[in-house]
C-alpha cells in the first residue's frame, strides 16, 4: 500500500524540485569544467549536494521537511533545516528550540535556528521578510547550501496576488512568488515547491504523518492584511465567484509574470532604439512607441538616474509620459531621490538635480 | 454659486467625452475631404453631430443622462437618449416607458424603448449583454448616431476586474471595460464616460438634482455572479485591503489593457518571423521566443485555424506549448473546433482536421 494521496502529493512536488536542483548543479559543474565558470561549489568534488527546509513548525514547512527529509537520500542530497527566530513574541525562543528538535525527529542533519532582529522599514510584514531572507541567506553560505526551499503554498500565492492588486501597480505585482528566486550570484537558491499544491493537502500530510504543527498566532492577527485577507476576503471572494478562485488567482501570476518579464525584455531593447546619437531620449521616438512598452523605458530610466524603484508610482510614471504625449509646456517634473524630468528640444532629459 | 461638486464632477466628465466625439468627428471629415475616405455621416454637411444615452433608469445612467442633456447643446451637438427593456421582469415594458418618459423631461430628443429577446448562449448575463448591444448598434445606425454613452462607473470597473480575475486567464480578462469600443467598422461607438467616476457621485448628482432613479432589483439579486460580488466579495476586500481597492482594481484594468495591446501587437509580428519559406512554423524559432509572446503566437494560430477563441483556454495553449518546450515525442494534440496541434520534423501544423 502506498502513502496517503497527501503525502504522496507532497512528496512528489519535493522530488520534482531536487531533480530541478541536481539538473542545474550538473549544468554548473558542466560548465565549470569546460573553463567556462569558477566557483568554489562546484569545484569541491565527491561533495553530496545539500538543500535546506526553512521551517516555521507550521503545517506547511512542517510538510515540506518530511518531504524532504524522505526524498533527499533517495537521490543523494544530504537535506537539513534551518528555523528562524523574529524575536517579535514572548518564548519564540523555546518556539525555535522545539522546531529544531522536531527537524532532528525527522533526520534532518545540519539544523539550526537562527535569531534575528526585526527592523521597521516598510512596515512590520516586510521588515520580518528583509531579516529572514538575509538570516537565510547567511545560513545558505555558511553551510554551503546548494538550495532552500521555502512553504509557501497555491494559498500564500493567491493572497499575494491580492495584495498586489491592492497597490493598482501593475501586472509585475500580480506575478506573485516565483517558483525560483534568491538575490544576485545566488537566484536560484529559494525554490518553492509547494507553489501548486494548496494549503489543506500540506495540513493534511501532516495530520497523518503524525506530525506535530505549530499555528503562528500572527496568521489569525486581523491586525496583519494577509492575515485579514486570509480569514476573511479571500473567503467571501470564494463565495461570491467560487471555489475556483485561489486557483485562478495562482494561474492569473504566473500568466502576468511571464508577460511582466517579456515587456521588460522589450523594454529595454527599446531603450537604447529611443536615444539620439549624445544618448538623450528622443521623444518622437518614444511617442512611436506602444504605451506599455514607453511606460516601462521611462521607468528604467528614472531609476537608472537615481530615483528610488519602491518610490517611484505610477502616477509618477503618468506625469513623465505626459511630457511625451501631452506636451504643453510644462515645467520640471519632480521624482523621488531628487530627480527632476524635463523636456528639452525635443529631448527628454530625466537627471538627479 | 456653482452647481454641487457631484453634478460638476459628472458634467465634466461628459463634457471631455464630448469634445473627444467632436475632435474624432473633425478627423474623420478632413480625411473624407481629403479623399481618403467616404462615409455617409460624414458627407452630409451641416448636419449636428447626434449623441444618445443608453439608460436603464438607474442612478449612474440617470445622472449620466442628465449630464448629457446640459452639455450637449452648449457644443452644438443634438442629444437623445434609448432604454433597453430585455423583457425579464413582468412589468419591464411599463418600466421602460417610464424611463423614456424621464429622458423627455431632461428634454432629450430623440428618445425610445427597444424591446429585445434575451437567449441563453453563455449564461443569463452575457446573453442579456449581448442582446443589449446588438439593440443599440441598430438603434445607433437607424439613426446616425455619432456615439452611444454608457453609465459604467469605477465601481463596475473594479467588479470587472475580479470577474475577469476569476477566470484566471491572463491580463487581457483583467483589463475590465474599455473607455471607447465598438463593433468593427463602428469601433468608437461606445464611450463610458463615468469609468474614473464613483457610483457613489451618480448617486450624489441624482439626489440633488431631484431625479428620480430606479434599483435595477437584478443588481441585489445574490443569484447572480456580479450582485454577489458588489454586496459581499468587495466590501470584503475593501475591509482586508483597504478602502483603495475599487480605484487599485481600475487602475489595474487599464495598466494591464495596455500591456495585453503590446504583447498583442509583439506576437502579431512574431508570427510572422516564425515561419519558414513554406509558411509553416518552425519548432526552433518558437522555442526562442519569450513564453508570453510564443503563447500568443500559438493562440492566435489555433484561432486562425479554426479554434473559437471563446472555448480556447490556457490549458490548451500550455499543452501546444509542450510540445515546443517539452518535446518527447507526444502525438497530436486536440483543440476545440476539430482542430489539432502536432509536430513534424521541427515544425508545428496546427490545422483543422
Amino acid at each position: 500500500m502506498g502513502p496517503h494521496p497527501a503525502v504522496a502529493a507532497i512528496r512528489l512536488a519535493v522530488r520534482r524540485v531536487l531533480h530541478d536542483v541536481l539538473t542545474d548543479l550538473a549544468t554548473r559543474d558542466r560548465a565549470a569544467h569546460a573553463g567556462r565558470l569558477s566557483s568554489p561549489a562546484a569545484a569541491e568534488p565527491g561533495r553530496a549536494p545539500l538543500v535546506l527546509v526553512a521551517c516555521s513548525g507550521g503545517a506547511d514547512s512542517m510538510a515540506l521537511a518530511s518531504a524532504l527529509a524522505f526524498e533527499a537520500p533517495k537521490l543523494g542530497i544530504r537535506s537539513g533545516g534551518v528555523t528562524v527566530d523574529h524575536g517579535l513574541q514572548h518564548g519564540s525562543d523555546l518556539r525555535a528550540a522545539e522546531v529544531v528538535a522536531r527537524m532532528t525527529a525527522l533526520s534532518l542533519e545540519p539544523v539550526e535556528s537562527v535569531a534575528v532582529s526585526v527592523g521597521r522599514e516598510g512596515g512590520p510584514e516586510a521588515a520580518a521578510r528583509d531579516a529572514r531572507y538575509a538570516a537565510l541567506d547567511a545560513v545558505a553560505e555558511r553551510h554551503g547550501a546548494d538550495a532552500i526551499l521555502l512553504g509557501h503554498t497555491r494559498d500564500d500565492q493567491a493572497e499575494t496576488v491580492l495584495l498586489g492588486l491592492a497597490r493598482g501597480s501593475g501586472i509585475r505585482s500580480l506575478s506573485g512568488m516565483a517558483a525560483v528566486s534568491g538575490r544576485p550570484g545566488a537566484s536560484t537558491r529559494y525554490r518553492r515547491p509547494f507553489l501548486q499544491l494548496d494549503r489543506q493537502t500540506a495540513r493534511k500530510a501532516c495530520m497523518v504523518q503524525s506530525l506535530p504543527v505549530w499555528d503562528d498566532p500572527h496568521n489569525a492577527d486581523p491586525a496583519y492584511t494577509r492575515s485579514r485577507l486570509r480569514h476573511e476576503g479571500l473567503p467571501a471572494l470564494e463565495k461570491a465567484l467560487g471555489k475556483g478562485v485561489v486557483e485562478a488567482l495562482a494561474r492569473t501570476a504566473q500568466l502576468s509574470r511571464d508577460d511582466a518579464d517579456a515587456l521588460d525584455t522589450w523594454a529595454a531593447e527599446a531603450e537604447q532604439s529611443v536615444r539620439d546619437e549624445s544618448g538623450l531620449l528622443d521623444c518622437a521616438k518614444l511617442y512611436a512607441l506602444p504605451p506599455a512598452v514607453r511606460r516601462r523605458v521611462l521607468r528604467r530610466t528614472a531609476v537608472a538616474a537615481g530615483s528610488p524603484g519602491g518610490s517611484l508610482f505610477a502616477r509618477h510614471i503618468e506625469e513623465i509620459d505626459r511630457l511625451i504625449t501631452g506636451w504643453r509646456g510644462q515645467g520640471a517634473i519632480n521624482l523621488p531621490g531628487r530627480v527632476e524630468a524635463r523636456r528639452q528640444g525635443g529631448r527628454l532629459v530625466i537627471r538627479q538635480g
